[in-house]
């Protein structure tokens, strides 16, 4: 599928949170700048465009094939796999001394999106290299981290993360799989696993599986996990392969897309011979998934972004090819000068584009508090994440469907190829934690825990920035709904939100729609940001600025009403819900 | 796929329509009972479940396939439709003098919710034997209809639509088909036809094409084109089959969903043997048109509102067994117990609930205006059909999206059987015009043609209906707040809906989200309505209606806001629009 980077957003969001995080003032990324980032992300783009894209659809097309215990990628996986880790892209935010780039995570994130874009299914495994890599580098002993992070940061091998099993989805507690303590030190692993991503391949000579066990006498639920790295073949001290571990794939998933990201189900120790090595403390693996999991809810709902954009390019590259009806003069006209093919078009657009905003200030707050470790810019950081991740996945389905929509009939044969982004982003609203868990994470956690102090400081500076635009022309009914939206939300912060008066079920029952009045808010407000950081630059792309404009007033009549009505949802906590016999 | 019919709805919501309609009142109607309706639904359930629902699966699994010039329909297709033609399902709502059971449209209602339950992709040749058969009834000559009437009222032949062309799709106006009058009064068919749904098949030994096509001295445009009846098999004076007439199917789509429906593409006339008389007046095939659209659209969103119930049972299903996390005592609990997923399962049940009665009162208002031919009625059918059809639709996509979500990584995967509804549903925005085009023809040719008259008489009734709930504690909320909407909306009309100093660009590009806030409307009329009729009726399921008010608060919390929201968009008509450049 044809894709082109959105260089010119990707370099002003870049420069924008790279200044608005104050990253120029972080002596570790002396050198690390915007400039480099350009440099980096020219690179990418050609990547991106002429090796991943293209294989897109076949990838789609073929799927993988599970075949005697092994599984086949499709036909040009295996070279780019090749050419994407020689290019040294695998390595790019991970550790100079194992191999890496060690480039910051305000880089790292448009490079990530151009790899999604152009190719979801095939870079599935990035994203677990990157995860894996920082779970090992944090818990991980000495020992293992040599042996490991080298072959991983170069992509000699992949990581697989083995945490689901058919009883235990989103409730990790519940899992079964057995890790019996040995006298050497390791332990045996026994159990079986499934929809493990790229958990069994032929692009690499060894997979690193980090899986989730019990010790015999490990406590009931989830205190009582513990975390493991199991290779598919042993690594001796050197580094060198050794026999093969006792991990068995049983199939693979025939799923409703990512149909080039190979699905498995893993049986580890069918023969009593599959030896891991505890990685971390004992019961505390856990913990050890907190890390990956951020990392991946943020690679989540950058693939929200990914996916919008990838669909919003198709669309218009369609809409102003295809001919049908005709203008007020009498006109045959491409369908892009129809009002309501122009409206879907913007919709996605500025969603797409304001959370690019979030997620590149997101990303770029990160690379912040590692320098830092400001303890508001951390709470920030962990508030934002959920809303990112759900919100973007959430809107990515929604966008998919437009697409589709802009196609019209052609759209829903497959040939066109813009089927695919549908079937793709299904998932992403489910892995990682679906949207129904990030939003009871944003409200439990994120926001009750901390008597909404996080919260309160994001709606000031969202208040605040609103403010400046009140007397814009264009912008004052924007920012009026904007104070209006944010107020209403404060006094349902004492009324409901904060309450102890609410019950906790009820709340729940609205934490989506509060989720999503926050990822509108929260867009809005990268749009007004980004206006409001241009007025501090002394290079202008009028043209450029013009659309911004536009983006920013149609966000604030389309979309953020919608912010609105699901705070009048929340208003209403639990109504009906109980009353209702199924 | 399970499917059992909603039986306890459709028996209330039809005996409702059939009283409030005052189709008792109707002569024509006498012994088209509620409790014949009742007898012919328990039969329809029956077969529904027992025949086409276990073929869904197969239907989207094998599809159909392609070879040589044929199409093979899946395993099973052929023994059930014979089975369905036998049992005069095909006629239900057709006359009895060509072989049909005559029976009213608003028993036909439910029937045909259950066949599009139960295998949408099987039986959509029934709405085009209807609408086919109701074009030729209206404007066919007296030797089409006997010679093709009861062979298609039978089931004996089917019939398939041929309007779309590649460069003809919403814009009828621009296709190219040829027709040369002949001596003997027949036409010689020329052209190249696509996404004509069972245009070929191995069900029956003939298919009567409705054609869409020019004469060679026919104005440009829409006015220009005239509609032929075209066979597969030339039909003799006597109704016997005669030659082969050119009429090839060069191919069949590869679609996202309804695998088991063949869209074929047909070239007409390829050898010049392809010979097709006309229906109707020449130059007025639209008008003919205009006729199956009706009805065409009227299936439609009633296949929204049956995918709806079809994933809703689903959803509970499962939601019912699966088990995953705790509750507050820390019992394993099945996932029903955990409030989010409660909110999806309240949100497709009520929004179905709602369409069904609205689709089901459009049902029984047709069968009025035949039998009184009353303006207001009519147009009030008008009205709603747009409305129907584009909001029921759009929101199943919306809930086929929650099923896949309530199934979670199951749902991803293909045989779980969900991942199908969404792949269905995706069509049916697009087919019989998309929802941008019900979206103008509500705004322009049902609100603004007739100086909103037909709509302010809806929205009095609208008003009149919440204001009874007023002093109900449960729902005086959703009554305030319906008719705080209304107010809203009736507003608008004079500001902008029916101002004429908006101009038609910037209304166009808000008239999605004003039929978005009417769908929401009625259908909380419609709870409303439901509830306002118990209290009329004498026998009471107090369970059952406990429910209903539970929808309908529900309703009123988690969606009526969202009109609110789109009207807040109409409002800012144009918006951003103009100012951005592609």
């Amino acid at each position: 599928m044809n894709y082109q980077a959105p260089y010119k957003d990707m370099q002003w969001l870049v420069a924008q949170a790279y200044q608005q995080q104050g990253l120029n003032n972080v002596d570790a990324l002396e050198g690390f700048d915007p400039e480099l980032a350009n440099a980096v992300m020219e690179e990418a783009a050609k990547f991106a465009s002429g090796v991943l894209a293209p294989l897109n659809g076949v990838g789609d097309t073929q799927g993988c094939r599970f075949q005697n215990g092994t599984v086949i990628t499709p036909d040009g996986w295996k070279d780019a796999y090749q050419q994407f880790a020689e290019s040294g892209w695998i390595g790019l935010a991970l550790p100079e001394e194992y191999g890496g780039q060690g480039l910051p995570k305000y880089i790292a994130q448009p490079v990530n999106e151009m790899w999604l874009s152009a190719n979801l299914a095939f870079v599935m495994f990035q994203a677990l290299a990157q995860g894996g890599s920082e779970i090992l580098q944090a818990f991980a002993s000495e020992s293992i981290q040599q042996r490991y992070l080298p072959k991983i940061v170069t992509g000699e091998w992949t990581i697989a993360m083995a945490l689901t099993e058919p009883n235990a989805g989103s409730d990790l507690g519940a899992l079964n799989t057995k890790a019996i303590p040995q006298a050497d030190g390791t332990y045996k692993i026994k159990g079986q696993k499934i929809y493990i991503t790229y958990g069994e391949h032929d692009l690499t000579d060894n997979i690193a599986h980090l899986v989730l066990g019990r010790t015999p006498d490990a406590p009931a639920g989830s205190r009582g996990i513990s975390l493991f790295i199991v290779p598919k073949y042993q690594v001796a001290d050197d580094g060198s392969l050794g026999e093969f571990n006792d991990v068995r794939c049983t199939g693979i998933e025939h799923k409703l897309g990512l149909h080039g990201s190979p699905t498995c189900s893993i049986s580890y120790g069918d023969d009593d011979a599959c030896v891991g090595e505890l990685v971390g403390e004992l019961n505390q693996g856990l913990m050890a998934m907190f890390v990956l999991m951020n990392e991946a809810r943020l690679s989540c709902g950058l693939q929200g972004v990914a996916l919008g954009e990838l669909g919003f390019q198709r669309a218009v590259e369609y809409a102003k090819e295809r001919t049908q009806g005709s203008n007020e003069q009498g006109e045959r006209v491409a369908i892009i000068e129809h009002a309501d093919v122009k409206r879907m078009l913007l919709e996605m657009r500025s969603e797409t584009f304001a959370l690019r905003a979030l997620g590149y200030q997101i990303a770029a707050q990160i690379d912040a508090t590692e320098a830092s470790h400001d303890a508001l810019k951390k709470n920030r950081v962990a508030l934002l994440t959920p809303i990112f991740k759900a919100f973007a996945t959430e809107r990515a389905n929604v966008m998919a469907g437009q697409v589709v929509q802009v196609f019209g009939g052609m759209g829903f044969v497959e040939e066109t190829g813009v089927a695919q982004i549908l079937r793709d982003a299904r998932i992403t609203t489910i892995y990682e934690g679906t949207t129904g868990i990030q939003a009871r994470d944003l409200l439990f956690r994120k926001v009750r825990a901390d008597q909404g102090a996080a919260l309160t400081l994001l709606l000031d500076e969202m208040c605040d920035l609103a403010t400046t635009f009140a007397s814009d022309d264009a912008m004052s009914a924007m920012a009026k709904d904007t104070r209006q939206t944010v107020n209403t939300l404060r006094s349902l912060l004492n009324s409901h939100l904060l309450s102890e008066e609410c019950d906790p079920t009820s709340l729940n029952a609205v934490s989506v729609p509060f989720l999503e009045a926050m990822g509108i808010l929260c867009c809005a407000w990268q749009l007004f940001n980004v206006l409001a950081y241009t007025k501090t630059q002394s290079h202008h792309d009028d043209a450029y600025m013009q659309n911004v404009k536009a983006l920013t007033a149609f966000y604030g009549a389309y979309r953020l009403p919608a912010a609105m009505a699901a705070l009048k949802t929340v208003e209403q906590a639990g109504a009906g819900l109980s009353q209702y016999e199924f």
